[in-house]
């Protein structure tokens, strides 16, 4: 039992709209956390991540503990006061960029042998150290290992890894202590997994909930599947979830398809893609993308966005922040990415607004013919 | 006449406390500008930079005629409206960048013809050119283009080019309209040149104060010459320039050039050092230089500076710091620009103090010991 992690305050259709109540404050969902790689979401500080809107930070478990390491992070007082980020904060298990990044050298049911990809150093992760890791971080919210087949895998390989990700779960329960190094509470997610088989999602998600979790993900998505397959998919999953639980859509991502994810009942997100096109002078606005390269932008004096108060819209013109960026300015990627994260930011505030006011589904509908109509 | 643009306010031997008072706000001296090449001091926000202590930032005309270009600039509101920049402004007059990143086709008594180092596009810089330009950005305070020798130069070819600055101050004097193009007061700057030669620096002087400008500036500076050198030059220039107007020695420096230079009456300076340091990891503190890629830092939960009080000293860990420069994060780059430029600002606020209190001379000499000892 973990009474007063999760309150779900209203629904609408299976939209909800619930507050996460951790030891470093609270975040209301729907939510968007920003992804925080290395110990900073890149290119801002803490504050103004705050000022933008963003109420939680995913770490990267697989990057912080190659650098610095989880006991110099640990040493500097755990992931959230060296970064100095004042609010709930997720720390992912590693697996994914093992899998992604490293140089996997074997994946036995013991855990994963890789090599870094900073330095060829070699490197095991298990369900244990993956906690011993997340533990030391200290997010409030921590990934279980999971076991990721090679796409395209054969129904056998993604139900394999999914059992394999179950057992994988109940080692990291059992290693997990209750508080993080630094004497916080911590939870522990789930995985669902098991690819776009709706059967072993289901299996999957029976399995998760006969654990009685803080919390339930859902993983193995936006690789390359379309649309209709990861609806499929949440059609599938979230049905099967207690309704008193947060549900966590990882890497998801595109701001139409967490708003689609949000009306099938997922909670929470998390995505490099506010962060990663601002760095590549892409914006996202009330009134679709902008390539900020564009040349008709050169002596724009409007905002990025006339519906936006972030501090890049309320104090910059286009113009400007066009020319930091064909100037390979810091500060041009810097005001993107305020602003994109701000749009994501607000973008959850409306849509947990409309589920409040009970009209998500009209919300959701509006909102997705406007951008495509404006996009072109 | 120019009264109320520049008021000694204090002496302590040869050392000076001013005021600049400009259409966009005061600045008390001495004064450290910060260097903003292409309309933003790199990494920073404006915000940010003002947090930082900074009152005055420079911008070169090279760059911002080249890119966005002047008439852009001016669309878009001037440099102060379209970098949100709430404070004076200096521009100069892009002949030291022509010389130094330009590929120069000719110099003639009309100007200098070079090509653009971005595309290879034809410009010419005449100093009716750089006073057009420089009131179409804008700025509070306009340089006088000058003619710069290559180095080393024959004492001839010294006082060609220092003559030769003299017609085209004069050519800049009349070119130049009181306001600029966003209608606000803009005062030029002549600058002293003359090599290594006190006669010529003096004949220079003197040229200079007959045309009675709002403030004169010191150039040909910083360019591989000693210490004793620079002083020197300082030495022979300054009690010729009128009290009541302001000095700025240009492209200077080191913290402890520009102690000694107060020491000599200078009151304003300018220096990629304190933003470019940064950018490369070494860092200023009251205890001598950091470099912060130090695998002694790793796991120091100490601020940079104990004495400092910026906000990257007060929120977080060398430590931390470390990491993210390992990690090439931008938000490495930028903590570490805010707290070079706020020590520069607090050198410049002591200077002032003490100044103010009859005992630079004092001053001067504990501080330059103490970093000495320190740094060692």
């Amino acid at each position: 039992m973990d009474e007063g992690f999760f309150t779900v305050q209203a629904t609408s259709g299976a939209a909800r709209a619930g507050l996460l109540a951790t030891d470093h404050g609270q975040a209301e969902t729907p939510l968007f956390m920003a992804v925080g790689t290395q110990g900073t979401v890149k290119g801002v500080t803490p504050d103004q991540l705050r000022d933008a809107g963003i109420r939680v930070v995913l770490g990267n478990t697989y990057h912080l503990m190659l650098r610095p390491g989880a006991d110099v992070v640990n040493q500097l007082g755990g992931l959230h006061h060296m970064a100095r980020w004042q609010g709930p904060m997720l720390t992912d298990s590693g697996g994914f960029q093992v899998f992604s990044m490293g140089e996997i050298n074997s994946v036995t049911e013991q855990g994963c042998a890789f090599k870094s990809h900073l330095d060829g150093r070699e490197e095991m992760l298990t369900p244990e150290r993956s906690m011993e890791i997340q533990h030391k971080l200290g997010a409030d919210i921590v990934m279980q290992l999971d076991d990721v087949p090679a796409l395209p895998a054969t129904r056998e390989r993604t139900a394999d890894t999914m059992r394999r990700s179950l057992r994988w779960l109940d080692r990291c329960k059992a290693a997990l202590p209750t508080h993080s190094a630094q004497g916080m509470r911590q939870r522990l997610f789930g995985i669902n997994q098991g690819g776009l088989d709706l059967e072993l999602r289901a299996e999957s998600a029976r399995e998760l909930v006969a654990r009685d979790l803080p919390g339930y993900a859902i993983g193995g998505l936006s690789v390359g599947e379309t649309k209709d397959q990861m609806n499929a998919v949440l059609g599938a999953v979230t049905p099967l979830l207690p309704p008193g639980k947060p549900r966590y859509l990882m890497g998801v991502g595109f701001p139409e398809d967490m708003l689609e994810a949000i009306g099938m009942g997922v909670d929470m997100f998390d995505c490099v893609l506010p962060t990663r096109c601002a760095r590549h002078s892409l914006v996202f606005t009330s009134a679709g993308r902008l390539r900020m390269k564009n040349a008709m932008h050169a002596a724009s004096t409007g905002p990025l966005d006339t519906e936006c108060g972030c501090y890049t819209c309320a104090n910059f013109s286009r113009g400007y922040l066009r020319h930091l960026i064909m100037a390979g300015e810091i500060l041009g990627m810097t005001l993107l990415t305020i602003h994109n994260l701000h749009f994501y930011a607000r973008l959850m505030g409306l849509a947990r607004q409309a589920v409040q006011e009970g009209r998500y589904g009209d919300f959701c509908r509006d909102w997705l013919q406007r951008v495509t109509a404006k996009a072109t």
